[in-house]
């Protein structure tokens, strides 16, 4: 079956049309693309169809709507189109933000759902209303295809009450729902069945430290299948340091900066969500490998913004190490943790403790998967390539079905 | 020689004095007191000699200067002094929050230091102006005894820079020095040093994470006889849950509470030091005493902050093993962890991945040292009382020799 994977952020849209096998062990990507400036007055689709030349068009792309109609059209293009018709689509998959404590797992959207994702809204203001109208607008344009929601969020639904509570007033949780939702759910749970089939250790009984480290960063612990912890909170600003974000702070450091700087609310927000982090410590960039570049050339913050990443890191995982009494494997994925061989052997310096070991030459030798400890290391070490739309349209696929 | 310790709050002045044998192996508590309510209308001393009767004075205390001299007149009182005469104390240690970066150990205050004091008080607004206030009051009385100062911060000056910096912009720490101070020092340092006598452990070459439970709490890991990192940071905020006190909490949902309350920066730091931790969880208590009544009684709120404490607590345990790349022996201080036999085991039954082994019956006898582990426990546990007082008055009798 066709499964159409869409991502809608507030002013983009991205989207993977994927061709799966029946019990979805094969699949295939048909096309892949972005519309980008949705609501601006020039926007501009790119579309990638697989074995083909790229397609880009550049117009006014008015709303989400018209966006997904651009899409949908260029799916079913004489010329760079990969579908007869738009009636080959089997399915539709969106990835969506927040789903609050309503959804533990992925469901067939229906007017109980779209309700539910819409009060989520309150806890991703800028993601969840552009995810709900991206399920709006392919509704209206298949009406006949089933659309299933899929939640950043719904893997960690099974975290025990002693781990999402925050030590606030309870009525606050009562009140507004303030508590640890977690985020990067889809790929937490993805790369730690993966390097389960890669090392043969069983998911159902295993306790797997997965370690997603792109541009957000989160470290989930996750014991007998289940996630029981994740560094990210009630919003993805918590946790391990990233890109521009500060990750953990003192609360009086907050309250500090506001004071002295004479900073509202949301201008302190927005500063430790795009001025800190990796970004604000080296003064260089948020990027690790231009930070690499610039350890190259001496530059001694940009080594102390890695050091500093890295150490953090490392008290997350420990951190889970102890709170499941121990680990059998610890998983590296996303950009940072699939390319940077240094990050990793960085980080595993610090775990011989737990047992590890790890491989320099697994390790080097850049794969997409690689079980990168030594053969008797007592703590598995793996990088496994994350594939958040591969996740998406197999439980796409299974719900359709 | 006999040491004055003065501990001066805003509004209180505690005091001990101890008279200390010349290797300061031994000491003996002659008196002790607390004058409250400095500065108000109707303040009260209350002056407990060794073997005497307890004598306490209602009257105005001005201020911190009138407030030491009811000390010292207390204690060459005729009756229930334990002095004959104000020169027969040697010296005076002052307990001082906040060293900043200036004070990496205790020092006999000069005039240097009292200016660099004076310069931390940005750093603790409520504390270092009282601690001053009191150095110099004793100056005027005793001018001729050496005064010494000994900080919460300093045993804390040697965590390297990658694990004391925040992921702020840099220019922060250059331009305000926000970074992570910690506190509880002396505490720290003098029941790692007494749970290695008592082990045998070498304080210089292990790896000991001390755990301060009292009403204020802190985690400390110390390496090599340094602490390398601590769970408090810029302000005693930051960390473990603790009576009244959140601890570490997502960025995002302070700003999303200051919104949605319309709260200063000033209101939710004070929410935040008030109104949380064990007291905002269980609505019963700040007091873990009251929460195992509670407990008792099925209170469950009361069971949930227990378990969110000891939860939070064993996270940072792990962290900090993982910093250290293994650790050697935890040990326990502080009023809930000198007293509280259940939180101790709970705790440990998490450590198992590191080797501990809890005795129960050690850990169930209550003593004021005791090693609670058993003797083939890989990773020892530690019960120490802590005593901040006789730490001062050793430091005090050291450098005033």
């Amino acid at each position: 079956m066709n499964v159409l994977v869409l991502n809608c952020g507030s002013s983009s849209i991205k989207y993977q049309l994927l061709s799966m096998s029946n019990n979805c062990d094969e699949s295939k990507v048909l096309a892949k693309g972005i519309v980008e400036r949705v609501g601006l007055p020039e926007g501009l689709l790119v579309h990638k169809p697989t074995g083909k030349a790229v397609y880009e068009l550049k117009k006014a792309y008015a709303d989400h709507s018209v966006g997904v109609n651009a899409i949908l059209d260029a799916l079913t293009d004489s010329e760079h189109g990969v579908l007869k018709h738009i009636n080959d689509i089997d399915a539709v998959g969106h990835r969506v933000a927040h789903g609050g404590e309503y959804f533990s797992g992925s469901v067939v959207v229906d007017e109980r759902a779209k309700i539910d994702i819409e009060k989520c809204a309150e806890l991703a203001p800028l993601h969840n209303p552009a995810n709900l109208k991206g399920i709006l607008s392919m509704e209206k344009l298949l009406p006949k295809v089933p659309q299933v929601a899929v939640f950043d969020t719904s893997f960690h639904q099974s975290i025990p009450e002693k781990a999402y509570l925050y030590a606030i007033p309870y009525e606050y949780y009562e009140k507004y729902r303030i508590r640890r939702y977690g985020f990067h759910g889809t790929s937490h749970k993805f790369v730690a069945e993966k390097a389960c089939r890669m090392t043969g250790l069983d998911f159902e009984q295993s306790k797997i430290i997965t370690c997603h480290m792109g541009n957000g960063v989160s470290v989930t612990a996750i014991n007998k299948g289940l996630s029981v912890d994740t560094s990210m909170g009630f919003t993805p600003l918590e946790g391990v340091m990233m890109g521009t974000r500060c990750g953990d702070l003192d609360g009086g450091v907050i309250t500090y900066l506001q004071e002295i700087e004479h900073k509202t609310s949301a201008e302190i927000n927005a500063f430790m969500n795009k001025n800190c982090g990796l970004a604000g410590i080296s003064g260089v960039s948020s990027d690790v490998r231009d930070l690499w570049t610039a350890c190259g050339e001496g530059n001694k913050r940009a080594r102390l913004s890695i050091d500093m990443f890295i150490y953090r890191m490392v008290k997350y995982i420990g951190a889970y190490a102890a709170a499941m009494n121990g680990v059998d494997m610890v998983v590296f994925t996303g950009g940072i943790g699939e390319n940077d061989s240094e990050v990793r052997a960085g980080i595993s310096s610090y775990l011989g403790y737990l047992g590890a070991e790890i491989d320099p030459t697994a390790n080097d030798n850049r794969r997409n998967d690689a079980i990168i400890s030594t053969p008797q290391s007592k703590l598995k070490l793996v990088l496994a390539e994350t594939n958040e739309e591969l996740v998406i349209a197999i439980d796409t696929a299974k719900l359709a079905n």
